[in-house]
């Protein structure tokens, strides 16, 4: 993905919510990174310690303002607005400088400012430049509708009508604004798309580990698939062809995933090779969760393969949520990685 | 249900999985409370510098030897076991005395003994018998099915089969072990259920705090809805009326329920009365959630009555679920409350 920013010149600055690690941080260092994104104040305050210069893709959560002084102080903060209230209570209570994203709606109508308005952007505009402690950065929108996609094509329209919409506001603003940036970033956009000559600056973050989501959508191949849980088999139903492991909502999130052929599936087995996983199993996959029992259909002529006690290696539907719920990876060396729920 | 147990003569072992909070435990304790149910080992570990009968109702996980010795040493520990293996494993590792539960099977189908299989369950007997540091406790099962009913009728079915499962094992195997215990206890039934003759104990624990999926059920009315999570507002949408809260799956988990006139929802909001919460706000419930945001469906003529910053109250799908996700309670009084993710 470095490599894909760079040949693009667009900046690179990764989401760090799928890791949530320093040291998986470092990796990104080690390849230029420069600049990292959150998606939530208390990520950023755990990043601060080893990165200065960190978006918060979040809408601002007022209540949070001790956090952002303290943030602001510290490092060059840059905080996602898309209302007077947000943009009134930091200008009052603010007492270092932030940076402002204006957040908007690109097309997945989750949240943001609606593109077309601009207005309602002029006026939002007149505000931050009113005020000594905020400063205008440019337009951030992330075009999560191209989750929904079925194929790359789909993912390839949904990025090129989110240029459409920042080009035109890239257009009317630059003028005023010639540092202002281009800001997108959805891991499925920035696997599949091959234009970003309108964006400045790319925030992906999925990819690092991928997952059976992004897999579904044509975002990336199995073997690219990074994380995965080890659960061990507690229970053996040879009759129904189920294996139990312990490995429930709490440790995968109830994250769930419809395919054509397995239907509702919340994770599926890999093969174990060496030190690490293959392919996936055809047919052996998560069909349900409970708070800490998964339930495993397994293909009848495998299941003789498999004992108590052994460890089943599950891909998460989703990863940044599975890696939310553990308190530490493990590398297929065997080195623990610590990251902000370990502490 | 203390009283509920204690009108039907059956000792109450609440499942502690729902709070995961010692301090909630000690409530349970000024009601009489002297043993409890987990469902994972390391939570045992937890509630055992307080409890010391503590039964970890989930097929034992022979991975964590380590955690089983340390605590048969310092409490009564009571384990689940349904197959020759885990026993086999328990025989040569275990330092200390631990009881069996052997687990069955009572409909649920998702992992136990099928209960009509008395050979087998002899076999397993046979083997718990010969080993000097097990003993045989008495069986254990979980109707869970009753989570999938739609009324109060349908779970009082499910109970009455239950019922009749157990009685025939209790019936067949009392004159050999006529300590034997038969525990069961899913709330559902532990709630709308009134014949618990065949049962020595329950163990319920989602009733702690009830929750959206119990009220489709009919176990629980709103006003039993002894938890909410309280989410900061980050965006209003008054054109599409929706509002967009700092409350994503990280908060609220992913769990989500079909409703007849919402569709599949993952929360519902609920009235602020003085430091509490009041009754649901008809058609004003979270419609999608993503990592960290939530979306919330409110009614047109309600949505003006919303600020920035301003906290809702949301009622969770599955309480057990997002208490895992918290770090801590606070009571309607103000009073921070720990728990076993505070640590």
């Amino acid at each position: 993905m470095a490599d894909k920013a760079a040949r693009h010149k667009v900046d690179f600055r990764p989401h760090f919510k799928t890791h949530q690690s320093l040291e998986i941080g470092r990796w990104f260092k080690e390849v230029g990174v420069k600049r990292i994104t959150v998606s939530s104040l208390s990520m950023a305050e755990y990043f601060s310690s080893e990165w200065n210069d960190i978006t918060v893709a979040f809408p601002v959560n007022i209540g949070e303002i001790d956090t952002i002084n303290r943030l602001a102080k510290k490092i060059s903060l840059n905080l996602c607005a898309e209302n007077f209230e947000s943009l009134d209570f930091l200008a009052n209570n603010l007492k270092s400088d932030v940076a402002i994203f204006l957040k908007v709606d690109i097309g997945y109508h989750r949240t943001g400012i609606n593109p077309i308005d601009t207005a309602f952007i002029d006026k939002l505009l007149n505000t931050i430049d009113s005020e000594a402690r905020i400063k205008f950065k440019g337009f951030l929108g992330h075009a999560g509708h191209s989750y929904k996609c079925n194929n790359p094509e789909e993912v390839k329209t949904v990025h090129t009508t989110s240029m459409v919409v920042m080009k035109k506001l890239k257009d009317k603003y630059s003028k005023n604004y010639p540092d202002l940036i281009i800001s997108v970033g959805d891991t499925p956009s920035c696997s599949l798309a091959d234009d970003f000559s309108v964006a400045d600056e790319i925030r992906p973050g999925n990819f690092a580990f991928y997952d059976l989501t992004q897999h579904a959508i044509g975002s990336n191949n199995i073997d690219q698939i990074a994380v995965a849980v080890a659960c061990p088999i507690v229970a053996i139903h040879i009759d129904r062809c189920e294996i139990v492991i312990y490995g429930g909502g709490v440790h995968l999130s109830k994250e769930q995933l419809s395919l054509h052929a397995e239907g509702v599936i919340f994770g599926h087995a890999a093969s174990k090779v060496s030190n690490g996983w293959g392919d996936i199993i055809p047919g052996m996959y998560v069909k349900s969760l409970s708070q800490e029992h998964g339930i495993i259909s397994v293909p009848e002529k495998l299941i003789k393969n498999y004992s108590i006690g052994d460890h089943i290696l599950i891909l998460p539907v989703h990863s940044c949520m599975t890696a939310n719920l553990m308190k530490k990876y493990v590398t297929t060396d065997g080195k623990q990685i610590d990251m902000m729920n370990s502490i």
